[in-house]
């Protein structure tokens, strides 16, 4: 299986990478600053010439994504439009610039997280873009053709990423990489679709 | 109590008014076509400039927003602009440009839908607004100035509606305009918060 992974170099997509090394299946790496391959989910002009040139392939994983965060009352017009351009549109793009090019019988698998469903402060843009990610996923996955499959995978706060985000988190128990990498390839090589598979 | 409602000339717009009409507060319409006052949520501006106008009030109710339907592999990125501009962003603007006028304790009410939830042919983006809504909400309560509520209204298809929509939703079983203009009251004139009233 050939499996197109975004996001590869971020601490989410590292832990993926190793986790399916030695699956036996061929792992392209696409970043937008390294990798097998340089592209940016935002631009679906880009995506389009990606898979173009890849040709065909059998999954897709992102762990790629920004969404800014404040509190409500100080939210600018800025911070919804990176937001939405990039976690929520970025991961719409994939999926939709794919379709011609992805292999029948194959995946794709987005990325949300816990702040869909619980809150920390200046979280209401990243609630809003994961909740919106989970409900895309559920939804589309009703009406991909090729009998193609869509899941989303919801990690919470990664133990490699207390140092930075910790703090933001009181009291969530982290969890570590390996058990978010273990949720892309129950995707990836599973048979479930329109699931959101927590990491909490 | 002075309560804004926007899309007051609508289907459901109109079952809120008569709900309200003899509740002993007053009633500000407001419309992209009529009404007391004209706006269109789509343009920020265009609400700072109107709430601007009426100074100050107590409640914002919300019964306005489009959403693009089409199955996933035609959906076209003009679909994803108009929904989220108008059904997603357009409720945000609400809130955010309502938040230097609106009295203290006062309330925003929004609307999503049942597809949030449950799926239909086309029903992907309208899937993925109508989440985002509440998860927006949800999020935004606990971080709203000034004791400020906001809840979320979700309709079913109305009896209304049958007529145009009856087809798209085979086995929803439809409501009556007068529930849902209720769910709108009781969080219009509650203590409730960062719920989704869910009219099915």
């Amino acid at each position: 299986m050939k499996i197109l992974l975004f996001g590869a170099n971020g601490t989410i997509g590292k832990h993926i990478s190793r986790e399916l090394q030695d699956s036996g299946h061929e792992l392209i790496k696409v970043g937008r600053s390294g990798g097998d391959f340089r592209a940016n989910i935002e631009d679906a002009e880009s995506l389009a010439t990606l898979f173009k040139k890849i040709g065909s392939f059998d999954a897709i994983a992102n762990a790629s994504g920004e969404v800014a965060f404040e509190v409500v009352p100080k939210i600018k017009k800025e911070n919804w439009d990176l937001s939405f351009r990039s976690k929520l549109r970025g991961q719409i793009n994939l999926v939709e610039q794919a379709l011609p090019y992805i292999n029948a019988n194959g995946s794709f698998t987005l990325v949300s997280g816990i702040l869909g469903e619980e809150h920390i402060g200046g979280g209401a843009i990243a609630a809003t873009v994961n909740s919106a990610v989970e409900a895309y996923a559920k939804a589309a996955a009703l009406e991909l053709p090729k009998n193609l499959r869509i899941n989303v995978v919801s990690p919470t706060v990664l133990e490699d990423s207390l140092k930075i985000y910790g703090d933001f988190f009181p009291g969530f128990r982290p969890t570590d990489g390996r058990s978010v990498a273990m949720a892309y390839k129950k995707s990836i090589l599973g048979i479930q679709t329109g699931k959101v598979f927590k990491v909490y």
